[in-house]
């Protein structure tokens, strides 16, 4: 993995993909599949996620305040639906589904070899935590695939990995055409 | 519009849409484009999303606590972004755009004819607008153009309106091929 810079994380999020959520606590590793996430802030990246109680990596979230948000790509589906169909409290879902692991540079939590994007996080804010599950993350270390330098690049016909986007039902749309209107941007020159 | 169950609005928003942002404050009616949003709950449906103070719709989202959000195909994504590139305090975007009101009716903000979905939005919890400009919002009530009757279907390869994703920098990925993968749902059937 190579390090992508902070101040274009939310460019990896904005779009919508479903993505991975790995944590780590006492020496064991956990996976979880998220939809319910969005960008907050573009410097320092901060963004908002809910995780239910009922995710076995609440309590890892919430107790090590880290985690890794990792973003796979579309042919990673299948794997991505059973990640999310069964319980880290009874797999080891690295090892079921054959995750290759990577260390993180700041949290415990590892990255996600499969995926094109790995990005550390760790707990900003709980205010929310208790009403809602909603969890606000500040990335701190970025990193993606060298396979994909596309996703560095600034050309606005560039190739980027398809991502999936959930539609809530085990149904999912698939990143299809990619359409520029950079030049209608006129009021946010900065991003494009 | 015809009537869209609350139960299955997260069906609509967990894909990542870009969407458009209605309010009205002192008769007089303004909408944004927004790409920061995520489903918090299903029923009630909550949704957060953030409403940066730089935008002209953040004080009548502010004071009036309503919204509509209005979800537009993707053939309409040059007046999304141009929607997206001038401000309410100079411009009165529905009619320099040619966008249709239509009457909402639990709040005052008007519904958008050209987009495919609407839901009308109370603010639920103002308690991180300070901090972060994050709304928590309820929606109250759904609508769904009938032109689409696939959206209120659950057949799994049904044929759904192309949303917008944006990159953040004024590229935007189309949504290309449906993936279904349901039968993989095992752990919640109750939405598949």
């Amino acid at each position: 993995m190579q390090e992508y810079p902070l101040s274009k994380v939310f460019q990896l999020l904005e779009p919508g993909p479903t993505v991975l959520v790995t944590t780590a606590s006492g020496g064991r590793a956990n996976v979880m599949t998220m939809s319910w996430h969005m960008m907050m802030e573009f410097t320092p990246p901060l963004l908002a996620c809910v995780v239910s109680e009922a995710n076995h990596s609440f309590a890892a979230l919430a107790s090590t305040r880290q985690c890794v948000i990792a973003i796979p790509p579309a042919s990673f589906a299948p794997t991505v639906v059973d990640i999310g169909n069964c319980t880290g409290a009874k797999v080891d879902k690295f090892q079921a589904f054959g995750l290759a692991k990577l260390p993180a540079a700041q949290v415990a939590a590892p990255l996600i070899a499969q995926c094109f994007a790995n990005l550390e996080c760790i707990v900003a804010d709980d205010a929310l935590v208790e009403r809602y599950n909603l969890f606000v993350l500040q990335v701190v270390q970025a990193w993606f695939d060298p396979a994909w330098p596309e996703l560095a690049s600034t050309d606005p016909g560039r190739n980027l990995p398809k991502t999936l986007h959930h539609n809530g039902d085990g149904t999912f749309r698939l990143d299809g055409e990619m359409l520029n209107l950079k030049k209608r941007m006129v009021k946010f020159p900065e991003c494009t």
